[in-house]
């Protein structure tokens, strides 16, 4: 029934990005999954790990040594940062198209990376060639790249939601304040004291204040539009859903604004972008569940003079896999939706 | 891009069966979706109903009164039951396939259906027309039905669990005990205190124990199989959960049963049944979530002679609007399984 | 095995407050619960109401009107703001105690009140007499009131998180952003979409951006400390759990700061409260939860000069019914914890 | 304030039975907690592992062989099976009264043990003390005890639920089914797979189907109260809850019933036993959060003629460590109910 054009593969098939990507990749109507690797569940089948594939997907995992990379179009490395970097190094001159979720080559240098991860980087040559894979903003780059570096969830949507005032440039590099909340899948699949279940159910709590390390991430790309050394305030919170970031920022602005010309602002920035739904009432992280929109609502607080900026996006699909996918299409030359038409699930 | 060969109305906006209808049907690959009616919301956009639906679905809500039926090749009725006879009385002349998700025509008579539903039938010459739109057991009367009964949510999880060993003949008629607990979209989107946040997260509890009028839909049905009048217990109960069922029946086996005899009855009666996934270990509802699968356990425990068959199922999709977008592709004779590969979303 | 020196009336059975005083109350060792009102449910047991209270609170709830004052201490009006000022009003000569749960009397003024409550104040003069009741900041008035204006659950949280900041005067009168987070009981008892489970289950969103009506309440308060006009910030959001406020409030400081002195600061602003509790870390919602305590943990951004605090607190008990009850305790001349050794329930 | 005449210890305090054994203690007017135990977080106070204690309980947590028992009254083993063993043997002859809440001395012999828990049993002899703590039937026994085994959580929903119906002596002693559904800290504190948020949350499943422990612990005291050999069937489920335990029995019936001989039976069965509520409508798990009550509701269905008896009650409180001070209490002589005056937290 599938075109089945591209062939890929997944590296790494036990946590949350491994198998949304499978999600979406098995109903690409171009695209074949070749393997999906995992060396602590080789020779197990994938819908073994993950029960909801039973029957559409039972492809046996293999080890990553295994993978034959010269019949793949593309591989997506769903790995944790400080592994990828490995496969990057591995694959770099096979020709193959890497698209890396983990967080080792979204930074400008390696020594920013070893300054927030605290580990060192064992292959800095990967900076050069590695483009930040956020379609609305590097949407050319992205096509001509050989290797992606797949933005985090916080910033991506922190990224989208300030874009554009970042841009116009009447901003105060130093003002920006974004507080986030994130669904418990953000922790990764590993149970750990932070994910069980009754230390999240009906609880709520803040994390990693002052010192997140999406937060150089974020100030790095608003840096770039800002064209200016961009210092924010970036709290991180974890929420008692499983997927889901949403992101109120806080800005205060310089000059003469309104509603009206912040709505402009955002509209036409956002032109032709698929995946961003501009709202006229905050949105809910249901709302975009499952589906790889981001929908923000900007709004004047003409009373404080501040825009607040509350973006939604699902942290496994927007913030992950459904990006990965974005960007694949753009690498390849596909429409850049193809393959991303799942509607949010709510309820 | 669609082929868009048929035309369909959901009438009925606001309720889950709607809003799951339009999510299943909007990426279906052979329908088109030409109006959704609301009595109350008529006017608004679809999507300011389901803010899900922005930039995705943004159809003007009209009355049911201003479908034309002429153009429609199917009409989906996502009504409360009592309210939904009216419009296959109404609608019963006009050649179009109707598929019904209220209880007003799954009995097998009005006398029945009023005994049970405690309310008068002002359409009882529809219940000579009615197919009980269940695939799995009446593929070829849907095949060729106008009017189909799409099942209630507990009854497609409990026949489903319970259907191959009714078959068979060998149960006791009255030994089925079914312990059934739902989501609570099962109480529909209208806000009561059944439905309030506080009284249903971190709680659990048992409720129309005795009486549920499911009760009689899954023995008619059992009772067909069996070719005996079936009484069983039927318990409901109320999940913290948005979606999905899990029901946990009972049944004493009389004569020689092992747990390989039972997993073949199973396999034989479910061969080719492309949304009845046979598992070797007790499913989860979130392995089903958002699909049209019924995931079905059979246990056979040999220390008490019974059979225990748990059966998950997301009730908004298998148990309602997956289900009926089955039946429809079956009545215009697509390819079952068509516009109906959503994986279900874990987690 | 109770003293039972003090004879109190709960006006108002339906709502979360009544139901939270009356089990805060019935466990209290020098009260007695001598009536509870409903003019709904009159003629009901108040278990009937409340399942919990079975075999422990089964008084039968009277009329608000057939409650006489003579014989009581205290009356809690546990009533939506607009019908509490009614009975201010009509038992405010009768020399007994009143504390008002509602937002009738928080502001200082009928014209504050009225801006922001956009409904017209029946009992303007009950301003003078009412007291604010937060402990922590007007302890000896409160112990001098007839009337006290038992706070709100957000301002609860906002203003103990930086009454110390603003007492100490160097902080920017406009500067301080508050980002609220509550659990659904502070949406109330009413069934409603936005109480619905299915619209709060896995899900979060901001809500009353900009114009929510605690601001003005916080602003005032804060400007008491400040001793000059406040302007701020206020955005709410909805978690989807039953109970708990957690504020992340964000405030520039001008002018030298460390750690050490935001530490100092709040610890000699809090010595000797007893239900406020200093912490190390930031704290979860849960660790509060079903207790009187405010948990509030101050930290220091050396890196963008902001203090960040941290507040959590039970919205339904020291957002409301514990906090009115320390009010009582206060007003009566008993020890202020008495009665409120709740420990915190977790998980 | 209290008069502290008793004097307890907590063995092990990471889990949480130790945490609401603690929760409990701390208000109990006549005991004091002089230590608890943790091998591995000796050193830290209790509240650094449960900060809900943070200035309630700051108690240094010591090794468990640094406790010195002849200063104690009672010990409350709160440790898995299989170590609580050592702890009873080692503190047998010191004269203290233990209370035990593994499930090492439940059972009514070794054999029992080792065919079900898998393991050997390193102290067969505390078999003969050991004494099943349930009051409300074996009240006597558990007074003049030394070694009371505490009850497992299952089993006291399940043996409450059925208990007037095996003593009557009218029912088929393979006849019972019982379907139950639990909280998912009945799995322990242990980070898992299984406690996940992301495998619980909106999740729902049935495990251990068959073949869990707790089956024999019923039966043989279902067996006592019959007088005859008990084989049932036992279902647990996994709630998306963090408390509670719901048992839903089904037991038909020999001879003549009725809704009124129904509740009669269970009226006298329960007379002046504190802590069981007899509803007259289906209990919700939220109704007896936190307390110590289990609320049983028997319904006769008279067209099946089966007795369906749907229990509700705290795992943590009344199916451990609220049942455990209860036990206390008749140990040391006190009144049964002292310190268990604690209100269900709804919401």
């Amino acid at each position: 029934m599938k075109n089945n054009t591209y062939k890929v593969s997944i590296i790494g098939a036990s946590g949350y990005t491994g198998s949304e990507l499978a999600r979406i990749l098995v109903n690409h109507p171009e695209v074949e999954i070749i393997n999906i690797t995992s060396e602590s569940h080789k020779g197990k089948k994938f819908s073994d790990l993950h029960g909801q594939f039973s029957g559409i997907l039972d492809l046996v995992l293999v080890s990553a040594n295994e993978v034959d990379v010269a019949g793949l179009n593309v591989i997506f490395l769903a790995l944790p940062h400080g592994v990828s970097m490995e496969f990057v190094k591995k694959w770099q001159d096979s020709g193959i198209k890497i698209i890396d979720l983990s967080g080792d080559f979204r930074l400008s240098t390696p020594e920013v990376y070893e300054d927030w991860y605290k580990k060192d980087h064992t292959f800095p040559e990967g900076f050069e060639q590695a483009v930040y894979g956020m379609p609305e903003l590097h949407e050319e780059s992205i096509r001509k790249a050989s290797l992606v570096a797949n933005p985090g969830c916080y910033p991506t949507a922190s990224i989208l939601g300030l874009a554009p005032l970042f841009q116009t440039g009447k901003v105060d590099p130093k003002g920006a304040i974004i507080d986030a909340k994130s669904g418990i899948t953000g922790a990764g699949v590993k149970a750990s004291n932070t994910t069980h279940f009754s230390n999240v159910n009906d609880n709520f709590k803040a994390y990693g204040i002052g010192n997140h390390r999406h937060t150089v991430e974020i100030q790095e790309q608003l840096s770039f539009l800002l064209k200016k050394s961009v210092y924010l305030q970036f709290t991180p919170h974890l929420l008692p859903v499983d997927r889901g970031i949403l992101a109120t920022a806080y800005m205060s602005i310089d000059g003469e604004m309104s509603q009206e010309k912040l709505d402009k602002m955002y509209q036409d920035f956002y032109r032709n972008k698929p995946f961003v739904r501009l709202r006229n009432q905050a949105p809910s992280i249901k709302e975009v569940r499952g589906s790889n929109y981001a929908d923000i609502y900007p709004f004047w607080d003409d009373r404080t003079k501040r825009a607040i900026v509350v973006t939604a996006i699902d942290n496994l699909v927007k913030g992950a896999a459904g990006q990965a996918v974005h960007n694949m299409n753009l690498m390849l030359g596909m429409e850049e939706s193809t393959g991303l038409n799942q509607v949010p699930m709510q309820p």
